[in-house]
């Protein structure tokens, strides 16, 4: 067991899959059990348990199914949402449109406020959409992959409750979940869609949703049957239950490795140090180190407030005249792996870094020490190439390169 | 990589999860990477290219996707039927069941032929209601897990398109694949549904779809909306097709660990000895020798006639008396690791054997051995613990313990 090291590799620092513990992956390689053995049900059943725990939840259910983080949506839409039923989203980027799409796909008629890019939805826009319409649900992105963008799900929480208390607050945490804050009891959130391989240290494939018992019940008392059948509660809910008093039960084969492998990760956020306090702390002064770092290098991030920013990853601008493709490569040569953009306008202008789990937590792992070096570095080489390259080029055509135009852009070459 | 050895465990025996290999857990237990990297683009279009091969398919579109096999039910009844559509199911058994309510969730007019407990449908019952009633589809379950129960794979392909060509014909092959041999082209098989824990010999988690051109046609031209977000063949096709031509693409993040652990174990079934053709013979003879153990023990089997016997898992009556708790921990005893009935009415009175995978294709490994030697010792300390303890009632109470009645049984104490 303990003598398990996983495979020398590049540095995994984008916003999801990140860097996991050998404890994990070890898990994940544990020979498959039968998903009713005395062995595995009990960490089936502690799984939910330290789930509710990390949300700060008393009595919230918890659905862990095999299935993309995606799967998530379907099941709140299909569950919660009825055909025709209004729903607000609260945009801050691609995966604001994609709970959009997936709501209508229910049948939800959905409203969306659109923040700018690279903010979120204000306070002041959110109150003003409550007073015009009742809507079943608000929906937003608590981190919103594509930019970076951190909503302040307590002042969703609290002001939906506040001019609206019968609509549901239902948050996407799978970029958020264990490394921002989530209190779901306390800012009255009802719903909590999550994916193992983000925050919660473990390899992609396991959807999480924790879901209030006001919205369970408004789920279980809904006028027109579930229109999906793997995302339906009514079938898991029995599952759930049976495997948190200690016994199994059969819908669909659970995935019993990953399932082994979320709860070692769940026992080490849960379990040992840093406390769950510290860990949101240590990826807050993480997220401010790589932060800090970007400006050093004159970069500007995607948020356009510090209020906005996300404290996993950090989404922040090429150079102006730079692409994805001048970056990128250039730090996975020096064994550190960021991405590109995902929002469809600016995919080429930005790049993104994850900074959650053990990079933000295990210091002494200098991970950050790594990414930063490498980013300084590349960022250089990058600058002197493109110069160079211009150079070159003006010479042969005496034409000046024409820059994109870019708003938000403050660094130069 | 090569020094990897999974820790020591009882020998998982149930029709799935199954026995996997050192290499597929260590592939398991690799360090996640991008989705988008260089690394893992080649390994998710080669499971795909792999799949298709396995299924001897030229030209079937594959989807790989995270989730249990139910999800593949999701998959067929809501891109495949449009409400109100009629789907005759072949029901040889709980999961006959399930896959109805699957098809009913999203909108199909159901007819069910429904086979004796431990037999499949005939040609004839399957020729008169297609002679009856035109179908959109007819989706039947290869090998029913909770009865053992073999269906005529060609037999049913071959009979649909003879009778009501446009008739879709959609296999469960949760249970099938890669230990039962699967022509798709040739028997006419429109879709195959699978999941990456049985036959296929990797961790649950992965479900596994196989589509015909002709059954993607039909779905791409319905004339109702997919009402299933997250199952939508529309949504993943563009991602399936940009991994299989070599270029990363969204829709939801695949699991990358356990693509890797699939396609490790792909490698090993069509790219290592034995050949696909020999590995069929072999779960065969595995088989058999199996049957044959349970027979000289004087316990007959759930399906009522070889033909309709599984060459991947076994269902054997229990001795008359006895019950699952009074045979399967004798086995746990012994390492060995069996379940007990998934049919609701009979769920006490047999019990299953998963010989598939290694166990089959491996004899070296001496899994079978081992299983037949702690099932005659289990069965017969069984029997004698019932005996001694029904003297030792006899005794008390001059009463004899009455015997559940069981129609086809044939071992007596």
């Amino acid at each position: 067991m303990s003598t398990f090291k996983q495979e020398p590799h590049k540095l995994l620092l984008i916003p999801g899959p990140i860097e996991v513990t050998d404890e994990v992956l070890y898990a994940n390689a544990y020979p498959p059990v039968a998903h009713t053995s005395a062995d595995f049900i009990p960490i089936f059943g502690d799984s939910i348990r330290l789930t509710r725990e990390l949300l700060y939840s008393s009595d919230a259910q918890i659905f862990l199914i095999a299935g993309s983080g995606t799967l998530g949506w379907d099941q709140v839409s299909s569950n919660l949402i009825e055909p025709g039923e209004e729903v607000l989203v609260l945009n801050s980027g691609y995966f604001g449109d994609s709970f959009s799409d997936c709501l209508k796909t229910y049948g939800a008629k959905v409203d969306e406020i659109r923040a700018d890019f690279g903010a979120a939805v204000s306070k002041s826009d959110l109150e003003k959409a409550l007073l015009a319409k009742k809507y079943k649900a608000v929906a937003f992105t608590h981190v919103d992959t594509s930019t970076g963008v951190l909503s302040d799900a307590k002042m969703v929480g609290e002001t939906v409750k506040a001019i609206s208390p019968d609509s549901l607050v239902i948050l996407d945490g799978v970029c958020s979940v264990a490394s921002e804050e989530i209190r779901m009891d306390d800012w009255s959130i009802d719903a909590v869609i999550s994916a193992s391989q983000k925050g919660l240290g473990a390899p992609p494939g396991l959807s999480i949703v924790a879901v209030s018992q006001a919205a369970l019940k408004v789920s279980a008392t809904r006028k027109t049957p579930v229109t999906s059948y793997y995302a339906s509660w009514k079938r898991w809910l029995p599952i759930m239950n049976a495997y948190e008093s200690g016994k199994p039960m059969y819908f669909a084969t659970p995935p019993v490795n990953l399932i082994r492998a979320y709860h070692t990760s769940l026992k080490q956020i849960t379990r040992a140090a840093p406390s769950l306090a510290d860990r949101f702390k240590l990826h807050k002064e993480a997220s401010q180190r790589v932060k800090d770092a970007v400006a050093e290098l004159g970069l500007k991030q995607v948020p356009t407030d510090p209020y906005y920013a996300a404290n996993g990853m950090s989404a922040v601008y090429l150079p102006d005249g730079l692409g994805v493709a001048d970056l990128v490569p250039r730090l996975a040569q020096r064994d550190v792996v960021i991405t590109g953009g995902l929002h469809k306008d600016y995919k080429d202008k930005y790049f993104r870094i994850g900074h959650m789990g053990v990079t933000a937590v295990n210091p002494e792992r200098g991970d950050l020490d790594k990414l930063i070096a490498a980013l300084k570095d590349s960022v250089r080489e990058a600058i002197a190439s493109k110069k160079l390259q211009s150079r070159t080029e003006n010479k042969r055509t005496t034409q000046v390169r024409p820059r994109p135009y870019l708003r938000t852009t403050s660094a130069r070459l």
